[in-house]
């Protein structure tokens, strides 16, 4: 259902090594992984979203209105997510190095199309 | 003390509202606002704290190292974060359209100086 579009978002971003679509909880619902990848996307996504949750309430506390995207860069990985709808998002990891800009657009460009998905 | 370097930031970057220093518990040790915002950036070093701790305690989970940089981006509010040390980081809020990659690039390159003001 979403495989073709995470497929396209993950090869598009040079190095981009998963992506998945999520919900709120941390439950997937259909991921992508490069065949040489050793990276546990559910497990990303089950961490993302405690994270996504957090930024979402400190969002609104802040009276910032609804969060749109989020990008976390660590050491060794690069982790990019936006918001489908008020349930859905989807992630994309990158190795380091890799083109954030790249993702982003890809993510931007693609959401709608994710979202019309999820109905 | 950190001043002179906030409001570099801030005043460079197209959108630039107002910037912090803080520790990882929230507890500011400086922050410059631009004159015309109404934005409480204690407020948002507040809330921001505790989505840095979480985004560190995911990468940590995730085995992908020290989390270097955090970006939310709001309907109404883009925020950047950088960790400067183990307990301190830099904060940057701007209003929605302004120049994401610009306050990136100037909290990257001014946050040696701040590390080392730290000691």
């Amino acid at each position: 259902m979403f495989q073709g579009t995470l497929r396209e978002v993950v090869d598009g971003t040079e190095g981009g090594v998963a992506s998945v679509v999520m919900d709120l909880d941390g439950i997937a619902l259909e991921s992508y992984a490069k065949p040489d990848s050793d990276l546990d996307i559910m497990t990303v996504g089950i961490e993302l979203s405690v994270v996504l949750r957090s930024a979402r309430q400190a969002a609104e506390a802040l009276g910032a209105g609804a969060t749109q995207e989020l990008a976390i860069v660590a050491d060794k990985m690069t982790t990019l997510v936006r918001q489908l709808n008020a349930n859905y998002f989807v992630a994309l990891s990158l190795a380091p190095g890799g083109n954030v800009g790249k993702g982003r657009y890809l993510l931007r460009t693609r959401a709608p199309e994710l979202a019309s998905e999820l109905g």
